[in-house]
């Protein structure tokens, strides 16, 4: 089962490791990571991506929330949340294809960030099976380089909740 | 001075905690990271974003394509590259201000990923000034999330050598 996990860290030395290691320990492959500052100084959000059984990963976010750089583990099992992903691709191009890559680049709503005579870099945003899709598309005409960001995940506000 | 550098790894569990040891060992403290799998099985794209001196910055691009299960060091120094990040940005928002918040949305290119009654949340890609220029403006409206991916780097691509 694939799992996103968002953890709010104290951005200290060493912090990576000890997390990364956490889930190595518990036999969990991080399939990706992200992190980065957030608006309060010295406070980092790391969003995971695994996949695992549930009760193991029941037990390895209590073992997150005992380290004392932890803030806040958020384990988004049931909660409607928001995904998203970016990717940058450079797909080979020429003149005779450009324009169908072009359109391909339109439905899915992704922006050139680069054209050269002979490729096209698209950035792409979406969840797990958008850019699944958007890859499958591309391949055909020849993916030259690839680069993900991996998932990041905000909760949904609930509108009952705020009525 | 700040730095992005993007490594090609081999999937090995314990790779994350390797490579952010070694930067943690040179000093470097890192400002953001993101892996994500490519489209080559077991093979990963990390991308690190840091600040440092240029000297002890080559010093450790070395010690990593020591590591076996480094494919390749990308660090872009002083090369072309297109830069981008997401983030993700739930915004207080009411009726008397929410017309305000979607212009500054539309000008910046960002994606309204969910509504509710009191707040937004934006999808928005750029590079680190961009996404600053951004964060900037919501403040004023109040940020209750925030969530960032770190930069992502590819190449660009040089015209002068594929003509």
């Amino acid at each position: 089962m694939r799992r996103i996990m968002s953890i709010l860290v104290e951005n200290e030395p060493g912090i990576l490791s000890r997390i990364s290691g956490l889930f190595n320990g518990r036999g969990f492959n991080i399939e990706s990571l992200n992190v980065a500052p957030t608006l309060e100084k010295g406070v980092s959000l790391m969003t995971i991506t695994t996949y695992g059984n549930e009760q193991t990963f029941e037990q390895l976010a209590k073992q997150l929330r005992k380290l004392v750089t932890v803030i806040e583990v958020m384990d988004f099992g049931l909660t409607s949340i928001v995904e998203r992903e970016m990717m940058l691709v450079k797909v080979a191009a020429n003149d005779s294809n450009r324009g169908e890559i072009l359109r391909i680049a339109d439905i899915f709503r992704c922006k050139v960030v680069d054209v050269s005579l002979n490729d096209l870099t698209l950035e792409a945003t979406g969840d797990h099976e958008k850019l699944k899709a958007i890859i499958d598309l591309l391949k055909t005409f020849g993916i030259k380089e690839i680069g993900r960001t991996g998932a990041l995940a905000l909760r949904r506000s609930m509108q009952s909740e705020e009525n």
